[in-house]
């Protein structure tokens, strides 16, 4: 059966996948030649639960080390009885306990996560402190020397509203257009972190928007630590975001940092 | 020099180290013959900044895969100016990120980390949820099927005071007494886990006490989970308790749930 035909037999259901990983051990969702990825992880354990060979279409590719907490993939399965029951348990006892499937939800032919997508959430999260605690080295970056909150605050609500966001891409991109509407950009900060000694503080960046560039969040986070540690002035994060230059922008913030919080459709 | 006049020369400062470490690559505290130990590394590191071996005494003995927020170690290491700022950056320098100096003080001749802790507290962390969630699972027992927290806090609680803690002792200890003191021990439960599903929960206890026989806490642990699953009534804590028979006892809880969180002098 070619891919057509299966994407429209009633043998076959579409399924939403949403699942959680802890991207330390993989090179990332996307399947590659060499390397563990989720995507693959995944596929071969769909293809073991059907029988055949099942592809799967990620909502975000999250590069390798990235963490998420609700990715979301689709899938055309085989139709079996109580999918959303039978599913998870079979693949969570595939699976590597890096990787654990949260729900499966059998939805219309046709869903794709990827395209259907309609908004994602993102976190990064920041040690600021001088020792890392060693239960946060593969889950923040660390930062050392003081960051103002406040600043990083002001800054990152800023960049709410549509805007072309060309200077936070990362080279080797090729989307059509680098315009995409932020609909939230929050920073919280909590103090006195475990194991952080005194003087901690955990900086938390939640960001919400349509759509996000190669490595977006990442050069939004380098930035505004730039502005946090007082090496750039406020208004630098504007003057960034209408420069439509990469090199004006701060660098990519490590990627253990980031988290895909959710995928809303 | 031989360790006698060396532990009272003035060429000497005694010094206590406060030190966290995630103990998921390590053989435990204790210096072994193989794996990787805590006392080892920091044995090791403090060799290097001396010039000479320098033995290291630690409060508590940690196992294998056991963690610690606030170690505390003592040693006699040679004098030198500004020791409380100095040997923190290049013991940590030196160490691998899975273990951090907190704090080097200087202290009178003859402080023992060992002998001269007062009270020590244990944290233990159960996941309580159909699903493990990648992020705790070094740093937690996953325990699947609903857990009564209200029954495990009462018999918790019940330990607190003087008791012979026969019951709850490892085998392959030789210690003089089985008696200890406990001043708390409570527990505290949080719902709603990210990437564990719906109806997840986060149970911690925490214990303080004059002492602790081996798997003290791992095993009263694993006495509150069955009294928290239903299998056992309430009460059986005390009759545990009051057997002193380690068979009557739970079982030892995983190693990688425990945390010494601080050690109080």
């Amino acid at each position: 059966m070619d891919d057509l035909a299966r994407s429209f037999s009633s043998a076959f259901q579409t399924i939403k996948i949403t699942l959680c990983y802890d991207g330390t051990p993989f090179v990332g969702w996307q399947r590659q030649a060499n390397g563990v990825s989720v995507q693959g992880l995944l596929e071969d354990a769909l293809g073991r639960f059907a029988g055949e060979p099942i592809p799967v279409i990620g909502a975000g590719r999250t590069d390798a080390g990235v963490h998420a907490l609700g990715q979301v993939a689709s899938a055309r399965v085989p139709d079996r009885p109580d999918l959303d029951v039978v599913l998870p348990r079979a693949l969570n006892a595939m699976l590597p306990e890096e990787v654990r499937v949260l729900r499966v939800e059998v939805l219309p032919a046709g869903f794709n996560a990827r395209y259907a997508a309609r908004e994602k959430t993102y976190r990064y999260r920041i040690v600021n402190s001088d020792l890392m605690p060693p239960f946060e080295r593969f889950y923040a970056w660390h930062v050392t020397g003081p960051l103002d909150p406040d600043l990083m605050r002001s800054s990152a609500s800023a960049l709410v509203g549509t805007h072309d966001f060309a200077a936070f891409q990362g080279a080797g991109s090729g989307v059509a257009t680098t315009r995409r509407a932020i609909t939230r950009s929050s920073l919280e900060a909590r103090v006195a972190l475990p194991g952080a000694g005194p003087g901690s503080c955990l900086l938390e960046y939640e960001v919400t928007g349509d759509g996000f560039l190669r490595h977006m969040v990442r050069t939004i986070v380098g930035t505004l630590v730039e502005i946090g540690s007082g090496r750039w002035a406020p208004d630098r994060m504007m003057r960034v975001l209408e420069s439509r230059d990469r090199r004006q922008a701060g660098p990519t913030a490590p990627a253990h940092g980031l988290f895909l919080v959710s995928v809303q459709y």
